[in-house]
């Protein structure tokens, strides 16, 4: 779909960063008027629904530097360059829970700030885990800790914002539409 | 929540531009180590599930530069500085669909991409629509399309990927889960 698309006159790299990278585009608008564009390249994420043997949800919890907080998410983590986004999702969930999953399930892709970021988020659900022997290391600079509750706890932590983050969000409502 | 806080060493401004900000963090890491966190800041926005009479959800399509495509999203827009988010609802609707609502009720806040950016959307619903004279001009550098469609028809799209976007896939759900 290319409806009203805007035209690249020109694009200046700002910044190019471990994770993100800055570009400021001059685009020819519809109407034939410039504007300028503010655009964050990600290289893509993955994350994960989950769900141990007896319907619990497996959650972590991390300090989130860009919002000076704590907050509880589902287990996720960005692309290597080329990598197969399931390879992705089994290495991430193992990192961050010790979990190796019998069933991972692609769900959906979304973008999640399309107003400036290209970042799409692969999302999967696991289901069949097991425990994983010497299981890989965290990055060093990651720091997580596991949480494994209830729909409903999930669901009260929505409400008093512990989870605040549209991964989760939109996790919980997947789960209940799909009874688990 | 401070659990495995980063504390800030040095914050280094790399870019301040018309939507975002860029800055790049020094911090210190619970392991006593340091690493460099990026971070855009965003002054945060709403989102809107605006429900027809009839029952129909009112969608637009827009082209995104930073994913070079046009997608089908609910109503949204970034808060000017100090705006009640409310207010902010009822202008970006009015703005983008040229619909007033009756009844706007807050549904819940996320953060769109805590690894990277603090952006944090606010979500509300709209119902008893009515067609707004005289309506408020879009921005000059904004084109969007109104669509209007039932539950069913929005499913579809997400399956096709013309929806590809986290609001409107939280959106779907929840409208689902209240029987909309």
């Amino acid at each position: 779909m290319k409806k009203f698309e805007e035209k690249t006159m020109q694009s200046t790299e700002i910044f190019k960063g471990k994770v993100v990278h800055l570009q400021v585009d001059d685009v020819l608008l519809p109407n034939g008027k410039q504007a300028k564009r503010e655009i964050i390249h990600h290289p893509g994420a993955v994350a994960i629904i989950p769900i141990t043997n007896d319907g619990k949800l497996v959650l972590v919890e991390q300090y989130r530097k860009a919002l000076e907080r704590s907050i509880i998410e589902i287990p996720a983590g960005k692309l290597e360059p080329g990598e197969d986004p399931a390879l992705c999702a089994k290495r991430e969930l193992e990192e961050e829970t010790g979990y190796g999953a019998g069933e991972l399930t692609y769900i959906q892709s979304f973008a999640t700030s399309p107003g400036f970021a290209n970042e799409i988020i692969h999302l999967y659900v696991a289901k069949d885990l097991y425990k994983v022997e010497n299981k890989r290391e965290l990055d060093e600079d990651e720091f997580v800790s596991l949480i494994e509750v209830t729909l409903e706890e999930a669901e009260q932590m929505v409400k008093n914002e512990q989870i605040f983050d549209a991964k989760p969000a939109f996790s919980l409502l997947w789960m209940k539409l799909n009874e688990m």
